[in-house]
């Protein structure tokens, strides 16, 4: 993508009410701006890291045996009346009337309408275990949305739905999402901590928050140490048995504010491991068993031929919110530095003078290559001066930064930063080529 | 995907008030589920397709050199009384207040905000031509919604939007989508004919409707037949001077109902080119000049130095509704057709004895072939009947079937078939692998 032809309003300063780095430098950055109280537009920059934090969920809800679908925003009141919900929701519900009078919502989570789509559908029990996701735009009335993409109104969010015929069968479900959701997280560089959590208005019993450490963090939480370094379980595990990465995770103590108990904190954990830190939510899941499905009468028939109602979970990843996350456990003075698997492009060009043919020449040569090898390439075209080139490709945190300038191509060398460390090195334009792979 | 492990839950029968064929079979296929009037959930299989034409969607749009953003579904009632559209709009618009009694609305179109973008951002003429692209969920309170995701409420739209420095320039814009619409829908298998169209409620003087020709089209259409049977421009155009495909289609007659003239039609048509069909509008494109950048105050400094109001164009695909059009244009009494280029899996390998482990690893053999190739696979693996197997693989269209039993086996054959023809071929898997491609 060459940047004279991109749309990239970057800003020297970032607006006043910005009170998080986060924010901050997504509105530098030119990935967002603000809509209304908590609606954003995605710019080009801010919706392709959006595409690739999406496409990595997508592919570990995929592995997990999660299938996708795409329920829409809007539903009927009705169908939230049929779990008691309508009514105990709250003003965070956006409810909108149509045309015709009939009440409609802006959906904020997906138990009901799943539920429904199930019972139309599925009848016996030997279409079970099943796990449906989607990944669609909600909407939460927030009374005080702030922080931008944090604790936006209009958010998105990958919703799973677990279906299985008892108990024993729904809590493997759980363990499933509980592993994915370890694989997902540690993929985009972030190190998430299962918390035993509250479980609010979707209800149940059984709930873990996957908390990413951040001082800006909006919740108090503590844990063992020793969670925060623990490898993910990968994916060459056993799907269908994974009580072990549970068990080992939650053996230590974590947990947020609502659920600390600093008795069991101090009895159970050595003081060199106690943390007491802010904590960012980035997933949420829930196991409620027959909540749904018992009065929305989601029944299967069993082995026994009797209908049985369906134990279900529920599984949120807050993928618009994720952006944040990233961005506050990974920048520096300069900008943003995304995590390669993430990162908006994975190398920018640098043409240092452009009015110059040679190296106009050699930029397109680096470009093309690199686009051969796979690779997504920002190319900066323009006739800004090379410190705010500079300063941009810092800014927008692109992993991997290629210059290429007239004195450096008469020594036939260019220079490659990474911008994780700031590490420079002059080589070849090959060398170069190679090191990024 | 094992079909085993997949939610596909078709029907034997479309409910009686599915009126037209593609909406039926989009039932019977289990592609959608109704959730309110005009509100589809899309079920794994519709959603595979609805990906495959967005995909579509976005790369011929990039290569005409549009730039993708995501913008929220929704926007403030403040920023279309700027335009004036926001009392103009009529009951089509759905009107919500949040908890704070802001006033909201579902964004029917982008206009007024792609052009508040527009204006916060670009201050010079050097940063244009530049073309603004999303795709994403709108909201149109439609009267009376029917015919399934044809004239769905909640729709998948893709909106584009130009922004040029002049009319000449602002024309050049236009031709661009024009010629990559063409090629748009040349790549889904249909066949598409820009027809001059009435503006309606976007505004402008110039306007054209991309129309597929189908029995259960909602409007009457008027063209030359010649148009029907022109090639696309394909790729290799030069983007800034494509005048000559659209006089070239242009100089022949082709006009929605609200624009015909008998006349004019009777007196440029020899008469055995004169078609009257159906049409079912899957494009429209406008250039309406200043009708948004003026009463918005879009303007950038031009090369004179003075601020210049801009000329604007949108340009819309509906690619929800696209679905509907290709069934309605291929299909037969045994279900949907799809061309390769959309269709939700390439091959279905079908396991016509699971009970037999030498036929469960030769299906199993084949699929891994397959997806090694490349190819999207669905397995049906289910202990289903032949009949019902090859019932369904005939109603979700994929492309090829391939079939795996004892009997063929034991002679080293499989059976390929190719359902939009329906030939079928008794080879050696190695041979069938090799057909496919």
């Amino acid at each position: 993508m060459r940047l004279s032809r991109y749309f990239l309003p970057t800003l020297k300063e970032a607006p006043s009410d910005a009170q998080i780095v986060s924010h901050q430098l997504m509105l530098r950055a030119g990935m967002i701006k603000q809509e209304a109280a908590g609606i954003y537009a995605w710019l080009p920059l801010g919706l392709r890291v959006l595409n690739r934090i999406e496409q990595i969920v997508r592919e570990e809800q995929e592995r997990a045996g999660a299938v996708e679908l795409l329920m829409p925003t809007l539903q009927l009141a009705d169908l939230w009346r049929e779990s008691g919900r309508y009514d105990a929701y709250g003003p965070e519900m956006l409810r909108i009337t149509d045309r015709h009078e009939r009440e409609l919502l802006y959906g904020p989570t997906n138990e009901e309408m799943v539920t429904d789509i199930f019972r139309g559908f599925v009848k016996s029990y030997k279409q079970l275990p099943l796990n449906l996701f989607h990944i669609q735009w909600k909407f939460r009335d927030e009374r005080r949305p702030r922080f931008g993409v944090m604790r936006g109104r209009e958010f998105l969010m990958k919703d799973a739905y677990s279906f299985d015929i008892d108990e024993a069968s729904a809590r493997k479900a759980y363990n499933r999402m509980f592993a994915a959701y370890l694989n997902t997280f540690a993929r985009m560089g972030l190190k998430a901590v299962p918390m035993r959590a509250d479980t609010g208005p979707i209800g149940g019993d059984l709930s873990h928050e996957f908390i990413v450490l951040a001082d800006t963090g909006e919740s108090q939480v503590f844990c063992d140490k020793r969670l925060v370094e623990m490898a993910p379980p990968g994916n060459d595990v056993d799907w269908n048995d994974l009580q072990s990465v549970f068990d080992e995770r939650t053996a230590l103590y974590a947990a947020t504010e609502e659920m600390h108990d600093a008795g069991a904190f101090e009895a159970g954990t050595p003081e060199e491991n106690r943390l007491t830190a802010r904590g960012i939510e980035v997933g949420h899941i829930f196991y409620f068993g027959t909540k749904y499905s018992a009065p929305m009468k989601a029944k299967v028939a069993g082995p026994d031929g009797k209908d049985t109602e369906v134990h279900m979970g529920s599984y949120g990843v807050g993928v618009s919110r994720l952006l944040g996350a990233i961005i506050e456990a990974s920048h520096d003075e300069g900008g943003i530095i995304w995590p390669d698997a993430v990162a908006p492009f994975d190398v920018v060009v640098i043409n240092l003078r452009v009015s110059d043919e040679g190296v106009n020449a050699a930029c397109e040569e680096a470009v093309a290559k690199l686009e051969a090898s796979g690779k997504d390439v920002l190319y900066d075209d323009t006739d800004e001066r090379p410190g705010g080139k500079f300063a941009t490709a810092d800014l927008i945190g692109v992993p991997w930064q290629l210059t290429i300038g007239p004195k450096g191509l008469a020594d036939g060398v260019v220079e490659l930063k990474r911008r994780a460390t700031g590490e420079k090195q002059t080589v070849p334009l090959a060398q170069a080529l190679e090191i990024i792979g």
